[in-house]
């Protein structure tokens, strides 16, 4: 036995009681006749003392060589501290140390073990297991796990099956790319890993699962944005017998229990929304509701003048600042230079001041009068005092730009409170996108996801029209679920290949173990999954994922810590038989 | 809503309530004027009765054009059935149908989905969604969901955190083969999956997390025998600032409490062995325990005539077959056989019999006296009425081969009795195994496995001799679990790593991060793996994994069901700076 307690459970009803602890020496203060050391484990830090009279002459000597970071086990009394320290769970004791062992020494640590510390995020990854010591870390790390635990409780008590489904899948051109894997025993073939577990839980549901969830790591092979990780996890559900509501009501039900049991926050009833209201409202599908500025179109009271540049806009859209009126015009100029930098991509941007007063002042005065102005002000919902902020040009960009704008006022104005947990769905997706490059649709959601069922008929003739039973659950402005009520028809299943691009042959290649599922009893079904790094450190109010996973990769996929990947030995690659072919 | 309940809660209590039921026909029969249907969901089966005087017509057609695995919806009124059926949980009640909507039709099964299927085991995992509908398979995956919900509540409730370790990792030549993943971003290099998290945990440890779990998939490439899956599925546990006694502690805690609640089997602390005490005993490291049939060894009371094949053996060894007197000339001579088959291996096998008057009756009596045979007798413990079996040669070959038959005569004779639970820790295992082929040492267990501290001395000196802080759980003669106290100090971890073959610059290359972890500040440390796809299948009572699994793949590898692995496309090999270099 290393310890008799933790080193965050030791109270003043110890007083007296002879420990054995052990943990990391977190600092220490040597003032010659007494030292104090803070001894640091998951659970806590307990405060330990060795002074001249009381503490063994061996036992001082070597308390005295401690540095920060050895590991050490310690025998002592619990004895009442002299000052307390009421911030610290155990600030009532500390330990009269009567013998100390050396565990392990430690070399200075690159970076302060502290909750602020030195250290960039390179030297932090590169030595994770120094950086999971420090509170902001290692809490991320309890926070995950007792997010998991709470999700796994919840569905099963709701009478939710984990399956695992295979890791070793087959690869599909279809979607984003995947990592595969060269099989050796099955010679110039691959297996992938899955991207999500769709096809083995909707086979789940023609199995008779019923109710199926898992908690599971996916892969995707894509360029890394930040924030992005080529492995990650979710919580993976599908449901058997069911139309969209049921999926709603049972997953804003989980959602609430998080929201309630982790965050303390009663949420009711969630707010729903088309996905065509929600573009229109926010321009975005994943609007942040918590504040508004909302969108006000301006079509009908902004092109009727000689102002050529909304004139010949498909989209003249503005939103109101709320006191935005006190900018200065420095700060207006500003923000127009925001919104015209590449990554935002607007060509200029029209303001309009609301004065105290309920005059008008915008910098398109030659084109519209006080009557114009009082009208952009009605639709956007401006009031006196507020500033409003106008752009144009085609409906998508022009949309995609202001909701830009919108986040990044909400944020400089401290819109988004981070005590306010505002969940919305977002529903009626559309079935299919045009992609410009490839000339041809592309599923927005997946391949499996059903069209409306009343417009099935439109299916070959009016493709873009068609709506899905697809849903996202967005909270605060990030997607944290997303899922549809599938196809479980054979020939509908077949249609929305064609429609995507594939040769009956490639379908049957790919998916036709699918289809001939489908042919065999299966039932409707439909599912959602969350990614689980976002769900957790949205609620662990962060804003990045990185500190809730507890070896992530870096931008370009490494880990720099264990230095993967790497290269591997030729014999290796000869048992796959695999030739390199280096371009570099 | 599909469905107002399900196929499994209707009840007397319910009768005269309008329902609405949705799933499989599980089957019909058609009287003419009457039609029963058996309705499957995952819950269990309802009856559904159509008849002529009380049923629409077109819904009396409409019924008679189901087949099986037909997925339906009805509505009706629950009434009592008039022969009930008390083996079923519904058998009070019956549905008289008012409505029935087909929503999908199937195809004739290539197999029958009942208890007893017709269906071979390539038919079975093809169509595996049709075989999940079967009852030992779904009773199967929910046992499983049930037996990792357990195992995760209690190690939660002990303090441990489930942690989620990377799965693109990096390659390493020790051990098992590695599976490997080309990396696009990082031209020329491979990411691996993960055999354990052995390294991960063990720098979670180093990290602080102090207690560590984890149930999650590893993968071998190893050329598959008969139940071994190349992706499996593991219990993974760590903890810090612990010795062994203190993991076999909690663990034996789990167990105990999983064969409780499980199985509702009590059992007390569970016996310890060394593993030079199994070996010697059951010739054997994980020793089935519920019966007898020691071994004993027979090398000083049958060494002293003139029966040279004993006298040229390493090692004689007996064991006592209960009431083997029985068998015939004709069944012994099998058994002769069976221990020449070239899987077992062995020259020959003397036998003696035990007669109930007390005397001897042996294959070798022409060298051995009654007094000699009755000495055999005594090391073996055979009583009259028993029947001794000899075999000799080299001492781990006629060990093995001796433990093969011990099982052998146990499954025959039903002395491994499926409701009894035997725990065992074997203990004590040796740090190193001489491997012939290379001339050197392997790790028995991993190369992180700590000596016993008081052996570190003759590490370089007498390395055979030396015993590990290692362990291994055994449950009914399988092993569940293996672990050991880990190296935490650089050093030994180094010389370790020169023992096995490892120049300096190679253990920096592939295991550098861990040793300068040790530097940092590393806490003694240890843990144990089960296996959890056969910790489930022997708790299930069932001697393979494969129904454990949802997909589980055969013996190539292959999963069957979606025909993976399968070729990729040029392009894919291209980005990834591949060429197959195939040999066919």
């Amino acid at each position: 036995m290393y310890r008799s307690h933790s080193c965050g459970e030791l109270r003043a009803s110890h007083i007296n009681t002879e420990v054995t602890l052990a943990g990391w020496v977190q600092k220490s203060r040597d003032k010659g006749f007494m030292i104090w050391v803070d001894l640091r484990d998951r659970y806590g830090i307990t405060q330990l003392i060795f002074d001249e009279e009381r503490t063994p002459k061996d036992i001082m000597e070597k308390a005295k060589e401690l540095g920060r970071e050895f590991v050490i086990q310690v025998k002592g009394q619990v004895i009442e501290r002299e000052s307390k320290n009421l911030n610290m769970a155990t600030g009532h004791i500390e330990i009269l140390v009567s013998d100390l062992t050396i565990l392990n020494e430690a070399l200075l640590p690159p970076f302060t073990v502290e909750d602020a510390t030195d250290g960039g995020e390179d030297i932090r990854m590169k030595y994770r297991y120094l950086d999971i010591r420090r509170n902001p870390v290692k809490d991320s790390l309890l926070f995950r796990h007792r997010v998991a635990m709470e999700v796994r409780n919840y569905l099963s008590k709701e009478g939710f099956i984990e399956v695992e489904t295979p890791y070793l899948i087959k690869s599909t051109p279809e979607g984003a790319r995947d990592f595969v894997v060269p099989s050796r025993m099955n010679e110039g073939q691959f297996y992938a890993l899955p991207q999500s577990p769709q096809t083995f839980k909707q086979l789940l549901m023609v199995g008779g699962m019923d109710k199926y969830f898992q908690i599971v790591k996916c892969f995707r092979d894509e360029d890394l944005r930040a924030d992005r990780q080529p492995e990650f996890t979710q919580i993976d559900c599908e449901m058997a017998f069911v139309e969209q509501e049921d999926i709603l009501s049972v997953f804003e039900g989980l959602t609430r229990f998080l929201l309630k049991e982790i965050k303390g926050v009663e949420v009711d009833t969630f707010p729903r929304m088309t996905y065509d209201e929600a573009m229109c409202r926010y321009g975005n599908d994943k609007p942040d509701i918590r504040f508004g500025m909302e969108f006000g179109e301006l079509n009908a009271v902004a092109q009727h003048k000689d102002f050529n540049v909304f004139n010949q806009a498909e989209l003249v859209v503005g939103i109101a600042v709320p006191g935005g009126n006190t900018f200065t015009r420095k700060e207006i100029d500003k923000l127009i230079d925001w919104v015209k930098r590449p990554q935002i991509g607007a060509k200029g941007m029209v303001y309009v001041r609301c004065n105290e007063d309920g005059t008008y002042k915008s910098s398109v005065d030659k084109f519209y009068g006080q009557d114009d102005l009082a009208n952009w002000a009605n639709a956007t919902a401006a009031k006196a005092g507020d500033l409003i902020l106008v752009l144009s040009g085609s409906t998508n960009e022009t949309r995609a730009q202001l909701s830009a704008l919108r986040m990044e006022l909400a944020e400089r104005l401290e819109l988004r409170d981070p005590e306010v947990f505002a969940p919305l769905w977002v529903v009626d997706f559309p079935l299919l996108e045009w992609d410009e490059d490839t000339q041809r649709y592309h599923a927005m959601h997946h391949p499996f996801t059903s069209p409306k069922p009343e417009q099935l008929n439109e299916l070959e003739s009016n493709p873009g029209n068609i709506k899905a039973n697809a849903y996202d659950l967005v909270l605060n402005g990030n997607e944290i679920g997303g899922g549809s009520i599938r196809i479980h028809d054979r020939d509908v299943q077949a249609r929305m290949f064609d429609l995507l691009g594939f040769t009956p042959e490639e379908a049957k290649a790919q998916f036709g173990f699918l289809m001939d599922a489908f042919q065999y009893g299966a039932p409707p079904h439909g599912g959602i999954a969350f990614g689980f790094d976002r769900l957790v450190a949205i609620l662990g109010g962060q804003e990045t994922i990185r500190d809730f996973i507890a070896f992530p990769k870096n931008n370009s996929g490494r880990d720099v810590m264990i230095d993967a990947p790497a290269p591997i030995d030729e014999a290796q690659l000869q048992e796959l038989n695999l030739k390199l072919d280096l371009k570099l």
